[in-house]
């Protein structure tokens, strides 16, 4: 007997801003690859009219929408740590799915999953009060959508204890510290360069439910979802093999839905 | 056989921001006068922390909630004209009321209106293009919310052929010229000092449904709310002087409902 | 005895945001075709790291430098109109201008001119009132910039009015109307889409003093600098051709500098 | 023989933001108190509007302007850490300084100093590379302008290396650690209360150069300003009475100038 093995391929989406409309593009070539998309809410990218245009886009693809709430800081991209409070989190975060699912809505579309973007994610990950204030903010907006976070860190610890479906997400070109932890990209080693090695670990990850850290220690992990990119040929070209060689492999594609 | 009669009192809340706290206190002495309110969705005021603290004080004065949209300008308070394409109004209208809608749902209460805000009001209920964009928005999100706009303006015109309903909006304390609009603010004779005589002129609006212009016209014009400010001593008392004449009048006062 | 003509060749530049760096690679080839960078201050484009890349990249062209200051409306672009008081025009364009000024004194340079953008630029000519206001701000920062405004148009007029030098600025690849104004470029006719037509013009503005609008009339017209784009293949091919040509017919391409 | 002692008193103004006018009236009150200004720059706080009237009521009461610079975070009022770079720090620093210069030559007069604010005071007091990509900023822009920074801390540390002009900030109102840190507000004890006290830990600052932390050990400090607030009825009270008691002591009050 044959087990089956799904997984979902995960990507943001909509990080365009008024004229800087430089993602379109990459945005239409990633479309057909993945199986869900974070959408920016217009904190750390995107706009109102590039929400609407990324929305659109994703229903015409069917691939499952997810907002992608970030810090308020669209020149650093929202990728710079800022000190905030659990009830400041809280309120950006349903702010920024409210406005997303809006156009969703208008869209005629329904909203799938949530996951923090950037430093928020990080944050996220590592720190259980803001992790949980994103966990309630979920579930007080919309209790059945999926929190996608980092496998095994306290968004998803947060996400159980609050109510909220946590959805483990992994990296097939990241490699992994023996604690659990992404190795920091401003380290030697921290990416996966070769499709076969970043297809490997995948595999690992969702036939075995390990992952080899760069110790050498076998960890369990879980994967629900596995994060892709879509900016730039390299990153459209390893996205490419990544969905091939699993379904050569036999795992099915489709968007996180729970058993 | 007595006629009995409703009206609608409506006022801008949370209008505060960041460390700019000032209209704390006005919020919470307006709140038990108004039976709706138009709250600020973070364009021209209010942050996600202003707009969930300001929808758990509409909630506990059961006062029904309305999404406050404005144009895009925080340092100008939304009253600069920017010329916006229809379909920028339709994305920002959207956006807005989604980030409120996000609160007013994780507070457990159901939004009730939508009010374009200031410079975007006024362009609402001049330009047809736009008030149809405004209603669109409205109606792919919602469309069972109500729409206030001007009194028989482009926008109540709009929301009729949208789909939605339009409420008409009054003003207490304002002059009406000949033609069905405000006499500027910039212009004498712009404003109603005596409470007296904006009760005299809220009553003929509504049992009568005629305003007299400033030159004597005797204008038809539907009253289904109210618009009074709580910002200082003297729109507070002349918020309660109304509100107490009216109900001596015998009009009921209540959140807007379509018969 | 043969009269030479001169001519400054000016173009946007920094008009990067926070992780959009898209014109990073346009700016580099159109920094050694031009004489004159108008660079961006933070409001419609720009931030400070852009503001000091550009800087630097400029001196090390030994391009002159001017501010480029637009409404505050990042996702717009500063290009939509909005209705603001002469007051804040003053206000705006001082902030810029000393904003970016720091960075070039930081750099050893100094300033050379302001040109407003988009809609400021377009205001700017046609309106009286904003025109003084700007070449007051500039008046009153430092007197001896260059001001730079379409040719002949309010803002030119304003610039000798308050004591400031204005620059008139002309256009290669835009039709003009008989009164002067530049076809919109929502209307048919509005490019010129030949170098070879483009440069006639030019040349025509330069030696005569005259363009033929597009009804034939022959406008006088002083053409002190002439605005080129460094944005597309297409753009700086156009540009590419234009200084040859120019060259080729003896015209000195320098920065304005007042005889 | 007898010794003199000068002080200099600085306030932070210029704090209003668009329709946000409420310090406006504290602004005015605390003016004749104090001998140096530091004023908001639009990062955290202020706007090119609310720039120039502070620059002209500081011109009017002939007290020392300073640039007031902040991080990126208005709805934060610049309180929230962010993790920035040296690099960021330095370009947000120039164009804030630039941004103010410009109100202030367009006023006739001319800076005077650079305050960091909230966050990124607290953040230059305690990274070197962070306090050094300021002082780099000041000087660069700015030679012969003051730096003012905690007593004592790296941003001081860091002027000197840099070759800026470093000016020691103590304040009347806080209590310090042994480490020489002060009390952080979240803490009992941080505040004093009582005008006396304060006077009383001023006065040994300035006489003796030392203050008494809360374990009681004496701790080498060199006061060469006192930073007061202006918000409220109380701190101008405790403003007043701490004025009022330095002169009587005798103590000149005047804005800072390196001897």
């Amino acid at each position: 007997m044959k087990t089956s093995y799904t997984l979902d391929m995960n990507c943001d989406l909509g990080e365009s801003y008024g004229a800087y409309q430089t993602m379109i593009n990459s945005d239409e070539a990633i479309l057909p690859l993945i199986t869900s998309a974070n959408i920016a809410c217009g904190f750390h990218a995107g706009d109102p009219a590039v929400m609407r245009m990324t929305v659109e886009r994703a229903m015409a693809h069917q691939v499952a929408m997810g907002a992608h709430p970030g810090l308020p800081d669209l020149q650093g991209f929202g990728r710079r740590p800022m000190e905030i409070t659990p009830r400041e989190a809280y309120d950006m975060v349903v702010y920024q799915i409210g406005a997303l699912d809006a156009f969703v809505r208008a869209s005629g579309g329904h909203l799938h999953h949530v996951k923090p973007h950037g430093a928020l994610y990080n944050m996220a990950a590592a720190h259980a009060k803001l992790a949980e204030a994103i966990a309630e903010a979920v579930y007080q907006v919309q209790p059945e959508l999926y929190l996608y976070g980092l496998a095994g860190s306290e968004l998803i610890v947060a996400a159980q204890r609050v109510g909220v479906r946590g959805v483990n997400e992994v990296f097939a070109d990241r490699t992994y510290r023996s604690d659990g932890r992404l190795t920091p990209r401003s380290q030697e080693g921290a990416l996966i360069e070769r499709p076969e090695e970043a297809l490997a670990q995948v595999i690992r990850m969702i036939k075995d439910s390990v992952v080899i850290s760069t110790d050498g220690t076998s960890l369990p992990i879980i994967a629900d979802t596995v994060c892709i990119h879509g900016d730039g040929t390299h990153a459209l070209t390893f996205a490419q093999e990544i969905r091939r060689m699993l379904e050569a492999e036999g795992v099915t594609l489709t968007a996180y839905q729970a058993k």
